[in-house]
Protein backbone atom coordinates (compact mmCIF):
# COMPACT_ATOMS: atom_id res chain seq x y z
CA UNK A 1 0.00 0.00 0.00
CA UNK A 2 1.25 3.07 -1.22
CA UNK A 3 1.04 5.72 1.85
CA UNK A 4 -0.94 8.23 0.26
CA UNK A 5 -3.46 5.48 -0.12
CA UNK A 6 -2.89 4.83 3.75
CA UNK A 7 -3.72 8.65 4.19
CA UNK A 8 -6.75 7.71 2.45
CA UNK A 9 -8.03 4.66 4.18
CA UNK A 10 -7.11 6.49 7.58
CA UNK A 11 -9.40 9.38 6.37
CA UNK A 12 -12.19 6.98 5.94
CA UNK A 13 -12.16 5.98 9.17
CA UNK A 14 -11.96 8.93 11.08
CA UNK A 15 -15.05 10.71 11.09
CA UNK A 16 -15.35 13.32 7.97
CA UNK A 17 -14.08 16.86 9.27
CA UNK A 18 -14.15 19.71 6.18
CA UNK A 19 -16.97 19.78 3.99
CA UNK A 20 -15.88 21.58 0.77
CA UNK A 21 -19.58 22.46 -0.98
CA UNK A 22 -18.81 24.09 -4.67
CA UNK A 23 -22.00 25.81 -6.28
CA UNK A 24 -22.14 27.49 -9.48
CA UNK A 25 -24.64 30.30 -9.32
CA UNK A 26 -25.53 33.03 -6.08
CA UNK A 27 -28.75 32.17 -6.26
CA UNK A 28 -28.16 28.80 -5.37
CA UNK A 29 -25.74 29.28 -2.63
CA UNK A 30 -27.40 32.05 -1.21
CA UNK A 31 -30.08 29.88 0.30
CA UNK A 32 -27.37 27.36 2.27
CA UNK A 33 -25.28 29.72 3.22
CA UNK A 34 -28.19 31.46 5.14
CA UNK A 35 -29.51 27.91 6.57
CA UNK A 36 -25.39 26.41 7.38
CA UNK A 37 -25.42 30.12 8.66
CA UNK A 38 -21.74 30.74 6.55
CA UNK A 39 -19.77 34.07 6.78
CA UNK A 40 -18.14 34.95 3.61
CA UNK A 41 -14.31 35.19 4.32
CA UNK A 42 -12.63 38.65 3.15
CA UNK A 43 -9.38 37.11 2.68
CA UNK A 44 -10.29 34.16 0.85
CA UNK A 45 -7.19 32.26 0.09
CA UNK A 46 -7.34 32.94 -3.18
CA UNK A 47 -5.12 34.86 -5.74
CA UNK A 48 -5.95 38.16 -5.96
CA UNK A 49 -8.29 39.22 -8.72
CA UNK A 50 -10.28 36.53 -8.84
CA UNK A 51 -14.36 36.99 -8.50
CA UNK A 52 -14.19 33.66 -6.55
CA UNK A 53 -15.87 33.56 -3.42
CA UNK A 54 -15.51 31.77 -0.16
CA UNK A 55 -18.12 31.38 3.04
CA UNK A 56 -17.42 29.45 6.13
CA UNK A 57 -18.45 28.21 9.36
CA UNK A 58 -19.23 25.40 11.95
CA UNK A 59 -22.28 23.26 11.43
CA UNK A 60 -22.73 20.56 13.73
CA UNK A 61 -19.47 19.09 13.58
CA UNK A 62 -18.47 19.62 10.80
CA UNK A 63 -16.01 22.51 9.14
CA UNK A 64 -17.73 23.68 6.11
CA UNK A 65 -16.70 26.15 3.15
CA UNK A 66 -18.85 26.83 0.14
CA UNK A 67 -17.00 28.04 -2.70
CA UNK A 68 -18.80 29.66 -5.68
CA UNK A 69 -16.45 31.30 -8.57
CA UNK A 70 -18.37 34.47 -8.53
CA UNK A 71 -19.41 36.93 -11.40
CA UNK A 72 -18.00 37.66 -14.53
CA UNK A 73 -15.56 40.84 -14.30
CA UNK A 74 -17.01 42.26 -17.29
CA UNK A 75 -20.43 40.96 -17.42
CA UNK A 76 -21.57 40.84 -14.09
CA UNK A 77 -23.54 37.15 -14.49
CA UNK A 78 -22.34 33.89 -12.53
CA UNK A 79 -19.33 32.48 -14.02
CA UNK A 80 -21.09 29.08 -14.56
CA UNK A 81 -19.74 26.15 -16.58
CA UNK A 82 -17.24 23.52 -16.66
CA UNK A 83 -13.66 25.81 -16.58
CA UNK A 84 -14.52 28.32 -13.78
CA UNK A 85 -15.90 25.67 -11.70
CA UNK A 86 -12.80 23.20 -12.32
CA UNK A 87 -11.00 26.42 -11.43
CA UNK A 88 -12.23 27.31 -8.02
CA UNK A 89 -12.57 23.62 -7.04
CA UNK A 90 -9.05 23.17 -7.92
CA UNK A 91 -7.87 26.54 -5.64
CA UNK A 92 -10.25 25.20 -2.89
CA UNK A 93 -9.04 21.88 -2.89
CA UNK A 94 -5.15 23.65 -2.30
CA UNK A 95 -6.43 25.97 -0.05
CA UNK A 96 -8.73 24.09 2.13
CA UNK A 97 -7.78 20.23 2.10
CA UNK A 98 -11.38 19.16 2.46
CA UNK A 99 -12.17 15.45 3.09
CA UNK A 100 -15.13 15.66 0.88
CA UNK A 101 -16.76 17.93 -1.89
CA UNK A 102 -20.44 18.15 -2.30
CA UNK A 103 -21.04 20.40 -5.77
CA UNK A 104 -24.92 21.47 -5.75
CA UNK A 105 -26.89 23.19 -7.93
CA UNK A 106 -29.57 22.86 -9.97
CA UNK A 107 -30.17 20.89 -13.29
CA UNK A 108 -32.48 20.07 -16.08
CA UNK A 109 -34.43 16.84 -15.88
CA UNK A 110 -35.64 14.61 -17.93
CA UNK A 111 -39.07 12.98 -17.08
CA UNK A 112 -38.83 9.89 -19.40
CA UNK A 113 -35.89 9.12 -16.77
CA UNK A 114 -39.29 10.01 -14.04
CA UNK A 115 -37.29 13.75 -12.99
CA UNK A 116 -40.28 16.53 -12.03
CA UNK A 117 -39.65 20.16 -11.22
CA UNK A 118 -38.24 20.21 -7.41
CA UNK A 119 -36.66 16.96 -7.31
CA UNK A 120 -33.23 16.95 -5.88
CA UNK A 121 -31.12 14.19 -7.41
CA UNK A 122 -27.91 12.10 -5.86
CA UNK A 123 -26.11 11.31 -8.82
CA UNK A 124 -24.16 7.87 -9.32
CA UNK A 125 -22.44 8.84 -12.41
CA UNK A 126 -20.66 11.78 -14.10
CA UNK A 127 -19.84 12.05 -17.68
CA UNK A 128 -19.52 15.11 -20.24
CA UNK A 129 -21.92 15.31 -23.60
CA UNK A 130 -20.40 18.22 -25.08
CA UNK A 131 -16.63 16.76 -25.66
CA UNK A 132 -17.32 14.71 -29.01
CA UNK A 133 -13.86 13.73 -30.45
CA UNK A 134 -14.14 10.52 -32.62
CA UNK A 135 -10.66 9.07 -32.11
CA UNK A 136 -10.19 5.69 -30.72
CA UNK A 137 -9.76 6.53 -26.49
CA UNK A 138 -9.83 9.85 -27.00
CA UNK A 139 -13.67 9.31 -27.57
CA UNK A 140 -13.83 7.75 -24.13
CA UNK A 141 -11.71 10.35 -22.85
CA UNK A 142 -14.07 13.07 -24.34
CA UNK A 143 -17.21 11.33 -22.19
CA UNK A 144 -14.53 11.38 -19.28
CA UNK A 145 -17.14 9.66 -17.18
CA UNK A 146 -16.36 9.10 -13.66
CA UNK A 147 -18.35 7.75 -10.40
CA UNK A 148 -19.31 9.77 -7.41
CA UNK A 149 -18.07 8.55 -4.00
CA UNK A 150 -20.03 5.42 -2.91
CA UNK A 151 -22.37 6.21 -0.34
CA UNK A 152 -25.45 3.92 -0.47
CA UNK A 153 -26.50 4.25 2.73
CA UNK A 154 -26.92 7.80 2.15
CA UNK A 155 -28.76 6.89 -0.54
CA UNK A 156 -30.84 4.20 1.37
CA UNK A 157 -31.69 6.62 4.31
CA UNK A 158 -32.64 9.76 2.44
CA UNK A 159 -35.12 10.29 0.55
CA UNK A 160 -33.48 11.81 -2.63
CA UNK A 161 -33.49 10.63 -5.94
CA UNK A 162 -30.50 8.72 -7.57
CA UNK A 163 -29.78 8.93 -11.09
CA UNK A 164 -26.89 9.91 -13.63
CA UNK A 165 -25.33 13.35 -14.44
CA UNK A 166 -24.21 14.80 -17.44
CA UNK A 167 -22.39 18.07 -18.18
CA UNK A 168 -22.01 20.32 -21.19
CA UNK A 169 -21.60 24.25 -20.51
CA UNK A 170 -24.71 25.22 -23.08
CA UNK A 171 -28.34 25.36 -21.19
CA UNK A 172 -30.31 24.35 -24.43
CA UNK A 173 -29.07 20.68 -26.15
CA UNK A 174 -28.39 20.37 -29.74
CA UNK A 175 -29.02 16.93 -31.16
CA UNK A 176 -25.87 15.85 -31.06
CA UNK A 177 -25.81 16.74 -27.00
CA UNK A 178 -29.19 15.06 -26.80
CA UNK A 179 -27.43 11.42 -28.59
CA UNK A 180 -24.57 12.19 -25.69
CA UNK A 181 -26.72 12.35 -22.70
CA UNK A 182 -28.60 9.01 -24.05
CA UNK A 183 -25.17 7.17 -24.15
CA UNK A 184 -24.59 8.74 -20.86
CA UNK A 185 -28.06 7.08 -19.94
CA UNK A 186 -28.26 10.57 -17.92
CA UNK A 187 -31.06 11.57 -15.94
CA UNK A 188 -29.99 14.81 -15.05
CA UNK A 189 -28.26 17.43 -17.10
CA UNK A 190 -25.91 20.08 -15.72
CA UNK A 191 -23.36 22.84 -16.59
CA UNK A 192 -19.86 21.95 -14.03
CA UNK A 193 -20.22 18.41 -12.22
CA UNK A 194 -17.89 16.13 -14.60
CA UNK A 195 -15.76 19.13 -14.21
CA UNK A 196 -15.49 18.95 -10.44
CA UNK A 197 -15.65 15.60 -10.54
CA UNK A 198 -12.29 15.64 -12.91
CA UNK A 199 -10.52 17.74 -10.57
CA UNK A 200 -11.45 16.08 -7.26
CA UNK A 201 -10.01 12.55 -8.82
CA UNK A 202 -6.93 14.60 -9.65
CA UNK A 203 -6.37 15.64 -6.42
CA UNK A 204 -8.00 12.37 -5.07
CA UNK A 205 -11.35 13.74 -2.96
CA UNK A 206 -14.47 12.32 -2.85
CA UNK A 207 -17.01 13.90 -4.52
CA UNK A 208 -20.90 13.65 -4.50
CA UNK A 209 -23.50 15.33 -6.60
CA UNK A 210 -26.36 16.85 -5.18
CA UNK A 211 -28.53 18.49 -8.00
CA UNK A 212 -32.06 20.09 -8.07
CA UNK A 213 -34.39 19.75 -10.90
CA UNK A 214 -35.69 23.41 -12.80
CA UNK A 215 -36.93 22.31 -16.02
CA UNK A 216 -37.75 19.42 -18.00
CA UNK A 217 -35.61 18.89 -21.06
CA UNK A 218 -38.00 16.92 -22.93
CA UNK A 219 -41.25 18.42 -21.64
CA UNK A 220 -42.69 21.50 -23.69
CA UNK A 221 -40.86 24.41 -22.28
CA UNK A 222 -37.79 26.23 -23.81
CA UNK A 223 -35.51 25.31 -21.32
CA UNK A 224 -34.05 28.54 -20.72
CA UNK A 225 -37.51 29.80 -20.19
CA UNK A 226 -38.35 26.93 -17.27
CA UNK A 227 -35.59 27.63 -15.76
CA UNK A 228 -35.69 31.13 -14.97
CA UNK A 229 -38.91 30.25 -13.81
CA UNK A 230 -38.19 27.87 -11.27
CA UNK A 231 -34.67 28.77 -10.35
CA UNK A 232 -35.93 30.54 -6.73
CA UNK A 233 -38.36 27.83 -5.46
CA UNK A 234 -36.10 25.14 -6.65
CA UNK A 235 -32.77 26.81 -4.95
CA UNK A 236 -35.23 26.19 -1.57
CA UNK A 237 -35.70 22.45 -2.42
CA UNK A 238 -31.83 22.50 -3.07
CA UNK A 239 -30.71 23.67 -0.18
CA UNK A 240 -32.97 21.66 2.19
CA UNK A 241 -31.58 18.56 0.36
CA UNK A 242 -27.89 19.78 0.87
CA UNK A 243 -28.88 20.31 4.64
CA UNK A 244 -30.47 16.58 4.66
CA UNK A 245 -27.38 14.88 3.00
CA UNK A 246 -25.23 16.97 5.28
CA UNK A 247 -27.07 16.46 8.72
CA UNK A 248 -26.50 12.32 7.42
CA UNK A 249 -22.79 13.04 6.81
CA UNK A 250 -22.24 14.85 10.29
CA UNK A 251 -20.15 12.17 12.56
CA UNK A 252 -19.71 9.87 9.90
CA UNK A 253 -16.41 8.51 8.58
CA UNK A 254 -16.47 8.40 4.43
CA UNK A 255 -16.96 4.08 4.31
CA UNK A 256 -20.13 5.03 6.42
CA UNK A 257 -22.16 7.28 3.46
CA UNK B 1 -3.64 54.57 -11.00
CA UNK B 2 -3.59 51.22 -8.99
CA UNK B 3 -0.46 50.37 -7.80
CA UNK B 4 -1.18 46.61 -9.87
CA UNK B 5 -1.60 49.21 -13.02
CA UNK B 6 1.49 50.73 -12.31
CA UNK B 7 3.16 47.11 -11.84
CA UNK B 8 1.83 46.35 -15.71
CA UNK B 9 2.80 49.60 -16.93
CA UNK B 10 6.33 49.29 -15.72
CA UNK B 11 6.25 45.54 -17.18
CA UNK B 12 5.48 46.65 -20.27
CA UNK B 13 8.39 49.25 -20.02
CA UNK B 14 11.20 46.51 -19.58
CA UNK B 15 12.08 43.96 -21.68
CA UNK B 16 9.74 40.31 -21.34
CA UNK B 17 12.17 38.17 -19.19
CA UNK B 18 9.59 34.97 -18.88
CA UNK B 19 7.72 33.40 -21.21
CA UNK B 20 5.22 30.77 -20.43
CA UNK B 21 3.88 28.34 -23.43
CA UNK B 22 1.21 26.30 -23.02
CA UNK B 23 0.57 23.08 -25.50
CA UNK B 24 -1.80 20.93 -25.27
CA UNK B 25 -0.58 17.86 -26.83
CA UNK B 26 3.12 15.98 -26.11
CA UNK B 27 3.28 15.67 -29.89
CA UNK B 28 2.98 19.61 -30.68
CA UNK B 29 5.26 20.29 -27.39
CA UNK B 30 8.34 17.99 -28.06
CA UNK B 31 9.18 19.45 -31.14
CA UNK B 32 9.21 22.40 -29.06
CA UNK B 33 11.28 21.23 -26.19
CA UNK B 34 14.05 19.95 -28.80
CA UNK B 35 14.67 23.35 -30.60
CA UNK B 36 14.70 25.95 -27.60
CA UNK B 37 16.64 22.80 -25.38
CA UNK B 38 14.35 22.57 -22.57
CA UNK B 39 14.37 19.64 -20.13
CA UNK B 40 12.00 18.25 -18.26
CA UNK B 41 11.20 19.60 -14.79
CA UNK B 42 10.96 16.77 -11.94
CA UNK B 43 9.93 18.71 -9.13
CA UNK B 44 7.39 20.75 -11.12
CA UNK B 45 5.86 23.01 -8.14
CA UNK B 46 2.72 21.28 -9.71
CA UNK B 47 0.97 19.26 -6.42
CA UNK B 48 1.37 15.73 -6.11
CA UNK B 49 -0.30 13.07 -8.50
CA UNK B 50 -1.90 15.64 -11.31
CA UNK B 51 -0.30 14.26 -14.78
CA UNK B 52 0.71 17.86 -15.57
CA UNK B 53 4.60 18.35 -17.29
CA UNK B 54 6.80 21.31 -17.21
CA UNK B 55 9.91 21.84 -19.51
CA UNK B 56 11.98 24.70 -18.39
CA UNK B 57 15.38 26.53 -19.67
CA UNK B 58 16.80 29.82 -21.28
CA UNK B 59 16.60 30.78 -24.41
CA UNK B 60 18.45 33.70 -25.55
CA UNK B 61 17.83 36.79 -23.19
CA UNK B 62 14.69 34.59 -21.99
CA UNK B 63 13.16 32.45 -19.54
CA UNK B 64 11.07 30.25 -20.90
CA UNK B 65 8.57 27.61 -19.29
CA UNK B 66 6.56 25.08 -21.42
CA UNK B 67 3.97 23.41 -19.71
CA UNK B 68 1.22 20.01 -21.19
CA UNK B 69 -1.05 18.72 -19.13
CA UNK B 70 0.03 15.19 -19.53
CA UNK B 71 -1.63 12.06 -20.05
CA UNK B 72 -4.81 11.17 -18.97
CA UNK B 73 -3.79 9.21 -15.83
CA UNK B 74 -7.08 6.28 -16.88
CA UNK B 75 -7.04 6.40 -20.57
CA UNK B 76 -3.22 7.60 -21.28
CA UNK B 77 -4.42 10.02 -24.26
CA UNK B 78 -3.35 13.80 -23.79
CA UNK B 79 -5.18 15.78 -22.17
CA UNK B 80 -6.52 18.19 -24.36
CA UNK B 81 -9.74 20.63 -23.88
CA UNK B 82 -10.73 23.46 -22.02
CA UNK B 83 -10.68 22.36 -18.02
CA UNK B 84 -7.57 21.00 -18.14
CA UNK B 85 -5.55 23.77 -19.71
CA UNK B 86 -7.46 25.58 -17.32
CA UNK B 87 -6.18 24.22 -14.73
CA UNK B 88 -2.55 24.36 -15.73
CA UNK B 89 -2.31 27.21 -16.92
CA UNK B 90 -3.80 28.68 -13.60
CA UNK B 91 -1.30 26.46 -12.00
CA UNK B 92 1.73 27.38 -14.01
CA UNK B 93 0.83 31.59 -13.25
CA UNK B 94 0.94 30.80 -9.52
CA UNK B 95 4.20 28.94 -9.77
CA UNK B 96 5.79 31.10 -12.13
CA UNK B 97 4.76 34.30 -12.49
CA UNK B 98 5.32 34.49 -16.27
CA UNK B 99 5.16 37.87 -18.43
CA UNK B 100 3.98 36.69 -21.41
CA UNK B 101 1.63 33.60 -22.19
CA UNK B 102 1.73 31.38 -25.70
CA UNK B 103 -0.84 29.08 -25.91
CA UNK B 104 0.50 27.58 -29.13
CA UNK B 105 -1.16 23.80 -30.82
CA UNK B 106 -2.76 22.58 -34.13
CA UNK B 107 -5.92 23.74 -35.18
CA UNK B 108 -9.06 23.18 -38.06
CA UNK B 109 -8.76 26.01 -40.57
CA UNK B 110 -11.54 27.17 -42.92
CA UNK B 111 -10.69 27.39 -46.54
CA UNK B 112 -13.41 29.98 -47.15
CA UNK B 113 -11.87 31.80 -44.72
CA UNK B 114 -8.36 31.39 -46.84
CA UNK B 115 -6.61 28.91 -43.96
CA UNK B 116 -4.41 25.82 -45.86
CA UNK B 117 -2.93 23.05 -44.05
CA UNK B 118 0.49 23.75 -42.09
CA UNK B 119 -0.51 27.94 -42.69
CA UNK B 120 0.22 28.98 -39.14
CA UNK B 121 -1.96 31.72 -37.35
CA UNK B 122 -1.63 34.58 -34.88
CA UNK B 123 -4.99 34.96 -33.24
CA UNK B 124 -6.18 38.43 -32.92
CA UNK B 125 -9.44 37.13 -30.75
CA UNK B 126 -10.73 33.80 -29.00
CA UNK B 127 -14.14 33.00 -28.18
CA UNK B 128 -16.20 29.64 -27.46
CA UNK B 129 -18.19 28.04 -29.58
CA UNK B 130 -19.49 25.51 -27.45
CA UNK B 131 -21.38 27.22 -24.98
CA UNK B 132 -24.94 28.41 -25.53
CA UNK B 133 -26.73 30.21 -22.58
CA UNK B 134 -29.88 31.67 -24.49
CA UNK B 135 -30.47 34.14 -21.27
CA UNK B 136 -29.57 37.71 -22.05
CA UNK B 137 -25.87 39.01 -20.74
CA UNK B 138 -25.42 35.28 -20.53
CA UNK B 139 -25.38 34.03 -23.56
CA UNK B 140 -22.23 36.74 -24.02
CA UNK B 141 -20.51 34.89 -21.09
CA UNK B 142 -20.85 32.10 -22.94
CA UNK B 143 -19.43 33.17 -26.30
CA UNK B 144 -16.46 34.63 -23.59
CA UNK B 145 -14.82 36.53 -26.60
CA UNK B 146 -11.48 37.97 -25.40
CA UNK B 147 -8.81 40.11 -27.47
CA UNK B 148 -5.09 38.59 -27.68
CA UNK B 149 -2.59 41.02 -26.78
CA UNK B 150 -2.36 43.35 -28.93
CA UNK B 151 0.84 42.54 -31.25
CA UNK B 152 1.24 44.79 -34.12
CA UNK B 153 4.93 44.93 -34.92
CA UNK B 154 5.32 41.39 -34.58
CA UNK B 155 2.10 40.77 -37.05
CA UNK B 156 3.77 42.95 -39.28
CA UNK B 157 7.39 41.55 -39.35
CA UNK B 158 6.89 37.88 -38.77
CA UNK B 159 5.12 35.66 -41.99
CA UNK B 160 1.91 34.60 -39.87
CA UNK B 161 -1.34 34.37 -41.10
CA UNK B 162 -3.83 36.39 -39.27
CA UNK B 163 -7.25 35.64 -38.31
CA UNK B 164 -9.65 34.81 -34.94
CA UNK B 165 -9.92 31.78 -33.14
CA UNK B 166 -12.79 29.44 -31.78
CA UNK B 167 -12.40 27.36 -29.18
CA UNK B 168 -14.97 24.02 -27.97
CA UNK B 169 -14.13 21.03 -26.67
CA UNK B 170 -15.33 19.04 -29.98
CA UNK B 171 -12.95 17.78 -32.53
CA UNK B 172 -16.02 17.64 -34.79
CA UNK B 173 -18.18 20.46 -35.92
CA UNK B 174 -22.16 20.09 -35.28
CA UNK B 175 -24.54 22.40 -37.28
CA UNK B 176 -24.93 24.89 -33.99
CA UNK B 177 -20.91 24.82 -33.11
CA UNK B 178 -21.00 25.75 -37.11
CA UNK B 179 -23.23 28.29 -36.72
CA UNK B 180 -21.51 29.74 -33.70
CA UNK B 181 -17.84 29.39 -34.88
CA UNK B 182 -19.34 31.37 -37.87
CA UNK B 183 -20.93 34.45 -35.24
CA UNK B 184 -17.24 34.61 -33.77
CA UNK B 185 -16.32 35.03 -37.98
CA UNK B 186 -13.38 32.47 -36.77
CA UNK B 187 -10.38 31.34 -39.21
CA UNK B 188 -9.38 28.50 -37.03
CA UNK B 189 -11.08 26.02 -33.92
CA UNK B 190 -9.23 24.75 -31.42
CA UNK B 191 -10.23 22.72 -28.15
CA UNK B 192 -8.03 25.34 -25.76
CA UNK B 193 -7.52 28.98 -26.66
CA UNK B 194 -10.31 30.57 -25.09
CA UNK B 195 -9.95 29.07 -21.61
CA UNK B 196 -6.25 29.48 -21.38
CA UNK B 197 -7.47 33.32 -22.35
CA UNK B 198 -10.20 33.40 -19.66
CA UNK B 199 -7.53 32.48 -17.21
CA UNK B 200 -4.70 34.82 -18.89
CA UNK B 201 -7.65 37.80 -18.31
CA UNK B 202 -8.71 36.45 -15.00
CA UNK B 203 -4.86 36.74 -13.48
CA UNK B 204 -4.14 39.50 -16.04
CA UNK B 205 -1.18 38.00 -17.77
CA UNK B 206 -0.81 38.92 -21.46
CA UNK B 207 -1.31 35.76 -23.64
CA UNK B 208 -1.14 35.36 -27.40
CA UNK B 209 -2.29 32.53 -29.72
CA UNK B 210 -0.04 30.61 -32.34
CA UNK B 211 -2.28 27.95 -34.00
CA UNK B 212 -1.03 25.75 -36.95
CA UNK B 213 -3.46 24.45 -39.57
CA UNK B 214 -3.92 20.68 -39.17
CA UNK B 215 -7.24 19.80 -40.94
CA UNK B 216 -9.51 22.32 -43.53
CA UNK B 217 -13.10 21.84 -41.26
CA UNK B 218 -15.20 23.22 -44.46
CA UNK B 219 -13.33 20.17 -46.88
CA UNK B 220 -13.49 17.32 -47.91
CA UNK B 221 -11.72 15.26 -45.92
CA UNK B 222 -13.11 14.41 -42.04
CA UNK B 223 -11.30 16.72 -39.73
CA UNK B 224 -10.04 13.10 -37.34
CA UNK B 225 -8.87 11.28 -39.74
CA UNK B 226 -7.10 14.44 -41.56
CA UNK B 227 -5.66 15.50 -38.54
CA UNK B 228 -4.29 12.47 -37.37
CA UNK B 229 -2.43 12.27 -41.10
CA UNK B 230 -0.85 15.62 -41.09
CA UNK B 231 -0.30 16.20 -37.31
CA UNK B 232 3.50 15.19 -36.96
CA UNK B 233 4.18 17.66 -40.31
CA UNK B 234 2.10 20.27 -38.50
CA UNK B 235 4.22 19.96 -35.73
CA UNK B 236 6.87 21.36 -36.85
CA UNK B 237 5.55 24.06 -39.38
CA UNK B 238 3.71 24.91 -35.36
CA UNK B 239 7.90 24.58 -33.96
CA UNK B 240 9.13 26.84 -36.82
CA UNK B 241 6.08 29.22 -35.86
CA UNK B 242 6.65 29.37 -32.23
CA UNK B 243 10.32 29.95 -32.73
CA UNK B 244 9.94 32.69 -34.75
CA UNK B 245 7.98 34.29 -32.55
CA UNK B 246 9.95 34.12 -29.34
CA UNK B 247 13.16 35.31 -31.45
CA UNK B 248 10.99 38.18 -31.87
CA UNK B 249 9.65 38.72 -28.29
CA UNK B 250 13.56 38.49 -27.59
CA UNK B 251 14.99 41.55 -25.83
CA UNK B 252 11.34 43.56 -26.38
CA UNK B 253 9.21 44.60 -23.78
CA UNK B 254 5.01 43.82 -24.30
CA UNK B 255 4.59 47.67 -26.25
CA UNK B 256 6.57 47.12 -28.78
CA UNK B 257 5.39 43.60 -29.67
Amino acid sequence: MAPEDAMVAGAEKRPVSSVLLVIAMQTEALPVVQKLSLTEVADSGFPKGVPWVRYHGFYKDLEINLVWPGKDQTLGVDSVGTVPASLVTYAAIQALQPDLIINAGTAGGFKEKGACIGDVYLATDVAYHDRRIPIPVFDLYGVGCRLACSTPSLQKELDLKVGKLSTGNSLDMSPQDESSIIANDATVKDMEGAAVAYVADLLKVPAIFVKAVTDIIDGEKPSAEEFMQNLIAVTAALEQGITKVIDFINGKCLCDL
